[in-house]
């Protein structure tokens, strides 16, 4: 029978999966704000990273809990440890589609997303959410396999964020440089969203081996 | 008298402290190396990057440690689990120098910052090393007031970031997309680095007070 300790432990890392559902579906939302205009659905996104920051307040003070009152070690120190990092991650993940939903504001009525890079942007946001939706199972789950796979999926972001650069240097863009900007900028938010996802995976293995991987910069 | 659970958290603030001021060289240097298309500073900021990661890892072991044995809590606890925290922010913040190495080298031997920019970008290196040097004092004294100062000296890096993103949009920005993304890719380095630097102070707020300040995204 488990004590109530390890059902708070459990609690939390199901709390870190919720989170992480929550800021992929503000991803997809974000993606579809942005390459729809959609003013509406961009609000949404903006006014719901609140809840998002509200959430990782939430977990960390019973993270800060149960380390001042159960003195946790090995594994459980560990799961506690970690649940601080991925909620910290989570949130800056939270904030990437916080930042393109702004942007689709921003140029509303327009759309930021000249049409010579929305199929680009289409799958960055497609790719990311496969890669938060991975990210939630793994959080749940643990597995050491999948944690290493979703450093592959990401490198189908970084392709992705190469082309979109690409797209822009090339000499036929004839969106000028402001258009250039916002799509520098979108690229950096769908990588760093992406990268932000690895580095959980990262910190789950460490959660489960003790042991660091090397970090990617 | 000082027990050694005492001495050794105030050793692992002293590695903060001396991790921040590796921090503020890396930017600065990084700065100079991009102002001055200097090919051997850059190098040396990027292979010096790993330094900082490194100092993380070890500070994370100690700070683990320390969980595990001492069942700290109060302040105590507050200074373990924002050493955490402020470790990554830190190493964060490394990476950003080692980003604007890597563009440095990757236009060597021209530089990626056309005359134009580059006072704007030398005012966002002088700004970024203040702030980062403030923070090395903040981190030592856990000085409220200063903690909260920050955050208006983040307000000179924004107007300068602001800046450089309006010189790029103006009608007269003679030097196409790739030097408009690069620009664009480097204000957001030196606002991002500030940006941590602001969030480090936040967690002062926190391990001093038990209280959180509202983030800035």
């Amino acid at each position: 029978m488990r004590d109530s300790f390890h059902d708070e432990l459990d609690s939390i890392t199901q709390t870190l999966v919720e989170m992480t559902m929550l800021v992929k579906q503000a991803t997809q939302d974000a993606t579809t704000a942005l390459l729809t205009a959609d003013l509406q659905l961009a609000e949404k996104v903006i006014a719901q990273d609140d809840r998002i920051d509200q959430i990782q307040h939430e977990l960390d003070s019973r993270t800060m809990l149960l380390l001042a009152t159960q003195q946790p070690v090995a594994t459980d120190l560990r799961v506690l440890v970690t649940s601080l990092r991925m909620s910290a991650d989570l949130e800056r993940m939270g904030d990437m589609a916080h930042h393109i939903s702004k942007l689709a504001r921003m140029r509303y009525p327009a759309t930021a997303v000249p049409s010579e890079a929305s199929l680009t942007i289409e799958e960055m946001g497609r790719v990311a959410g496969l890669i938060i939706g991975k990210l939630a199972k793994i959080i749940e789950n643990r597995n050491l396999d999948d944690a290493k796979q979703l450093a592959i999926d990401d490198d189908e972001m970084d392709k992705l964020h190469r082309k979109l650069i690409q797209s822009l240097i090339s000499k036929d863009w004839p969106h000028g440089a402001e258009s250039a900007i916002d799509l520098t900028l979108l690229g950096r938010y769908y990588e760093r969203s992406a990268d932000h996802a690895v580095s959980i995976s990262r910190r789950i293995h460490f959660l489960v081996t003790g042991r660091y991987l090397q970090e990617k910069d």
